[in-house]
């Protein structure tokens, strides 16, 4: 579970209504649902135009992970891949195989088979490379997707509030209905900038961040699989991988 | 064909008229031929200045190709590959000059001629490379088009809203025709935001990310070509392709 | 001549004054003498801060250069680089260096002279990449200075819209004079916000264009010339530079 | 202490409060608690969204590092590595073992400790760039966290305008109301674009440019490290480390 | 002196306020000491907390080279290059150490010193190499201080607006306020935008320019030096440098 999300979406939320109500405002005015009609399919119709199918999906469950997902431990990726060293040393690189098979990250499991089967090390390198390379395509695809929700909400907004304004000066001869008209078209800005800054921008951001610490993750991965098959000594490889920490503690460990 | 592309077109406007309806508002209030002379006239002049006739053409091209071609099938042009990788293990390279006429692909085509011929390797590569990176520049000039238009349209959006603004401070002091004047200079702003952010801009995004599925595919096909030529076997050749896939069932056939 | 220059630049402007024309405006409104000194007069200063001289001058060149020059024909650039290459497979590449006097192009020129002395393939390749990258900087240095005035010019148009207000401000007392002070005052919007993107930016992105058509036709001598030097069949040097075409006439007659 | 971070943290402030009460304002009207909340909270809930814990904490710790430490010192960097070189060159590298263990930076003492364990050189330099391209992530990452506020900020106090104009427009018909609503509104906006420029964007910019001398600093260690492990003498050491320094007086020393 | 720098300046500022003249304006509308404290105040601020001191002065040093400084004579360059070249053909490279002494240039004086002391030739191109990045960094950091000027100006321009309308709307009853109150407000904007863009941004772009050139009179020096250490023959080193020419003139020379 990760925390900031879930402190960040409902906090941000929370203090902007907050501040709705001590203005003497109530839930009602921000409540529209022709500007909601607007704003969110209008930005629904563009982002889905923007992107494959493929893209959109991914982006789904890259949200519910933004979610459940908690930070990477990379001290436990690097005692996994120390254990795989060491049972290599001792009982050499064939008696991975049974590990490749229980292996749950994809990543790991393709290097383990490879390296068990005793393939070109220049052939696993490329393959465990070209396959971080799509997986990182592949995040950023869902990175995108709210991002480019976050750039058209604002600006669907904007046609919502030009479209309550036409209105608004059809009537402009009965003044009474002025002000609760533009206060309307209003809704339509708070939908599309509020929708953008509390939720697509910051979900696009935390996306990327998370994808990164994962990346990390797989290039001590990488590292760890190339230098097993290289027949490196465990010692060797974990000083080598314990270059990718920077907390003082896995640095003493050393 | 493509059903997020025609998905996301319709429904974006789609919302937006409806909302318009809902507000009480009618269709008739957002035609305006001014406007439309004024924002989209202004707008392609400003991208045909802007691009060599070969970039406009081939945006249409992609245009239309953005709602009729479906999703790339990595499998697929695996498969083929790999059919070709049997082929020359079997009946060797030479054999390959008859598949090479039929091939619709122009870059396999390309690459099937010169393994065929009996070409060096390292031309073959950079002859490959040369072709795609060509290729990219063709597509992405193409996904230029479209921004830009995104970029134009709101601003010359804008000058029509000013120019309609000119008219309504002329009638100033006659209030009836102030409320409908502004009107028609709002509309100016709906063609061009709304212009902009459910059509070009969604377009743009969506040529480049089609173009990239196709680099994967195009990327494929190069490293199969290669591996052909420098006669490795078909099951190292699958392997190596097969780090390009990412879901659980590509990996779990490999 | 460029066609899509001619016809955009006066096809934008056309629809935007019909526009006015068909909202009851006229010419008269547009042409202020006030706001004209403000917003070009200003830019211009910005503009001639922002550059070296050198850059200035090269973008009046290139400006010119975009409604005179057409499309770059790469199959000519083949031919001819190909005619190089079969004369000096028959003759030797001594016999280049009369060719080099008469060679309109500086890339080749300086290729064929060097390849004719004899001069190291190496410093061949490092001169002419060189000087290839030495016009790219050239050439986006006039680009920059469209660019910066399309930059500039919107943001200067909002100077002379607040001066303009500034000036109705103090007649407020007076509505009759407000409108058409207002009406002044959005006239430097519309010299902004227009000529930023009517000639401006697609200005400056055509330049940037077609500078890299010519760059790609470098590229192709550039290949073709180190060919030449290294003494490799005519048919194969055709090959290696027929991958710079995209078409399929030219694929076809490969 | 960083002298520019404390004078210009106040001056801008300073600057712009002298300004309200020079046009007559009092610091009363600024101080608005509905309008902080707004604009305060829904910016903090928004940047927690956005980034995990780890970016969060290190933020933090790397402002409070803006204040308190001055520009780098290259000229007793490079002293410092040069009195490792000496001692290396007499004593050998395995002296440097109990130097290692009392070095304070922990780059560094990572290098010392390779070195004297006659580590292999590529693995040294590995293992000190992986640790070095780790650490500008984490900068970067603190650099990221006020960046994202300064964007955040100015368009939530654009939420927070809008809704106070809502209510506003509620009390349209009471034009005494109207002055101080539009008043409060307005205070979002200085609220947002006040934290954004004067202290959200410059703290962002001021921690990537500390970070930027200190992987001067880091980069002169590394290059010092591998230096000293390939047995170089010192005064070779030291003309290359000179080439990181900018001023005459280093030079004039060399 | 550099002619663009002098003129662009003055050029812009005048034609506004010529602009500012003809519309029945005055100077003093235009000097209000409030919106200048919280525009200018506020800016210095902004920037003072973003960068280092050491940043500042270099950027108020380059400021002043904008105004004084020509164009970067490349043929002057190269020549120079030459005689050195010349004189380490008859007297040997050891003959350059006294013109090491009396060299301006510090990257030149660093070169010849270097080569006359026999360092390794991979040594010299690294330590030239870091220098020339070392201060390419330092000339963009200037850049920078300004760009940032332009980015803060404007933003907080706005808030001087704001902070004008505030007191405006304190005395919104009494409409003869209203309009200098205003106007008042306008002036902060002036200063913001009008700053930003004839001053601080043109700037910036400037000093990049001009470091550009000075970065490849740095990369002909440090060709040259190279090649001198190689023993290569003037003729050789004059062609290759004379590919960095663009102009006929120096073409035909060669």
């Amino acid at each position: 579970m990760d925390l900031t999300s879930i402190i960040g979406i409902f906090f941000g939320i929370f203090c902007i209504l907050l501040g709705q109500m001590m203005e003497g405002g109530n839930m009602g005015q921000l409540m529209q649902v022709t500007a909601a009609f607007i704003v969110f399919g209008g930005t629904a119709g563009a982002v889905i135009l923007s992107f494959p199918m493929e893209d959109l999906l991914q982006s789904l469950k890259e949200t519910k992970l933004v979610f459940l997902t908690g930070p990477v431990n990379y001290e436990a990726v690097i005692e996994k891949v120390m254990n795989y060293a060491q049972k290599a040393r001792k009982e050499g690189v064939i008696s991975l195989e049974s590990d490749a098979k229980k292996e749950d990250d994809p990543l790991l499991k393709m290097g383990l088979e490879a390296v068990s089967d005793g393939a070109d090390p220049t052939l696993v390198r490329d393959m465990l490379e070209t396959f971080l390379s799509r997986m990182e395509t592949q995040k950023n695809g869902a990175a995108k997707v709210w991002e480019s929700f976050g750039g058209y909400a604002p600006t669907i907004g904007i046609i919502g509030a030009v479209l309550g304004l036409i209105q608004v000066m059809q009537n402009l001869s009965d003044p009474s209905k002025l002000g609760s008209g533009i206060a309307v078209a209003f809704v339509a800005t708070v939908y599309g900038v509020g929708s953008a800054n509390l939720i697509a921008i910051p979900m696009s951001s935390k996306i990327k961040l998370k994808a990164k610490q994962d990346f990390v993750a797989k290039e001590i991965m990488i590292e760890g699989i190339i230098a097993i098959q290289a027949g490196e000594s465990p010692t060797l490889i974990e000083r080598k991988l314990n270059a990718y920490l920077l907390d003082k503690k896995a640095n003493a460990e050393k």
